[in-house]
């Protein structure tokens, strides 16, 4: 099975999407987010663009919510931000959300042909992993994962990387990997033992400590607490059944 | 001093230039093959983005040599492949060579735009350290070091970022990281005592070792041989003076 790594979203994408299972990754926070609102009873979160599409898109739903950032902080106007403690059960229990961040659903949208699109995270990690070996089991076809780092405007992300490193080291598959895939789990194997301070000390998540949202990083290092696995389906994002 | 490695040079490559010395690496083979053709007397390098751009430059500049590669092979009609071994004295020397490379040379007139651009590679490294030292002391208002892997098709290399990862891990300096910088050197400390068979293992190496280039990947291994930092001066890439 060809397991493949790539650094960020871009228009490069599309060449890999065939008959894979696509895995984006935003550890800080899209994706944990994202995890962590369907946990809590949020009925579908739709992927935008641009808080102006996101804007646009709610006057054909009634009741949506509003998620989001932009430089990591809450859009102006939205209801919610792109912490995954502002995606709590009383406010987002039973509702669709139509969110956008800078990163995260941008690499969702640049995925969105191929044939699976699945949401990963430190917290949802080892359902991932299970829901994995049932679908490779049940679709032959299937030519391999291709796991997107959502990364930071185009650049290279430690926290996506070590997730996407765990992810791979914890697959009992006889893989064949390319030079991220390989180097992430080089990377998951000298940081696993201090994983918390390593990704402290990533770029990303100096600036989240600089806008105090220190908890939000522990939280999303946090492994294997939320048993969902989100699913791009007809544009929206859903639990897998 | 500021540090950021980059995963390869596209479009978003331009914000990061100013003041800055940008020191591009493609160790399979671009700039592991320009050290070498420098060091074996070659008068020039001139990059140019395609083989067209190359046979109409050589019209202007008689005597040049035309070298570089397209899928790894050296392009029909061209004086020269992509590898080290093609530029031997015998052949290269007191001349000016016209390259065109899929990665190497896209990167380096991508980064043209910085006041220093200087091509590093496993060969040289020793060099370039050296002249960092010389230039970060006497250019006091440089910002920082912008280190480009050439990669592979906008996607992560990991020889070139193997090679980054020594050049910090021996960078004497109080540094401030990127997260792929970190990276490197987090890569570089578990690879460094079996660099040869780390780099044999990535994407690349495979390709080339297929097209039975083995011997330029055991020698673009080669640790600080040749004492050389080939720079980019007036659009062609000449020794540091």
């Amino acid at each position: 099975m060809l397991i493949e790594v790539l650094p960020s979203a871009n228009l490069s994408v599309l060449p890999y999407l065939q008959n894979k299972i696509v895995i984006v990754i935003d550890v800080l926070r899209a994706t944990s987010t994202m995890v962590t609102a369907l946990a809590n009873g949020c009925q579908a979160i739709i992927p935008v663009l641009t808080p102006e599409e996101a804007i646009e898109k709610r006057l054909m739903i009634p009741g949506a919510l509003l998620g989001g950032e932009r430089k990591a902080i809450k859009i102006e106007g939205f209801d919610l931000g792109n912490s995954p403690f502002d995606y709590v059960p009383e406010k987002v229990g039973g509702k669709r959300i139509i969110m956008t961040t800078t990163n995260g659903t941008r690499a969702i949208r640049a995925a969105a042909e191929a044939p699976h699109v699945w949401m990963a995270s430190f917290l949802n990690l080892q359902s991932i992993i299970l829901s994995l070996y049932r679908h490779l089991e049940s679709n032959r076809n299937l030519e391999g994962i291709l796991i997107i780092c959502a990364g930071t405007e185009d650049r290279f992300d430690l926290p996506d990387t070590l997730c996407a490193g765990m992810l791979i080291d914890q697959l009992r598959l006889d893989l064949e990997v390319n030079d991220l895939a390989k180097a992430a789990m080089m990377l998951y194997s000298l940081a696993k033992d201090d994983l918390v301070n390593v990704i402290r000390s990533s770029d990303h998540a100096r600036r989240l400590m600089e806008l105090e949202f220190d908890r939000d990083i522990i939280y999303c290092c946090t492994q294997n607490i939320l048993p969902i696995v989100p699913v791009l389906k007809e544009g929206e994002i859903v639990w897998l059944t």
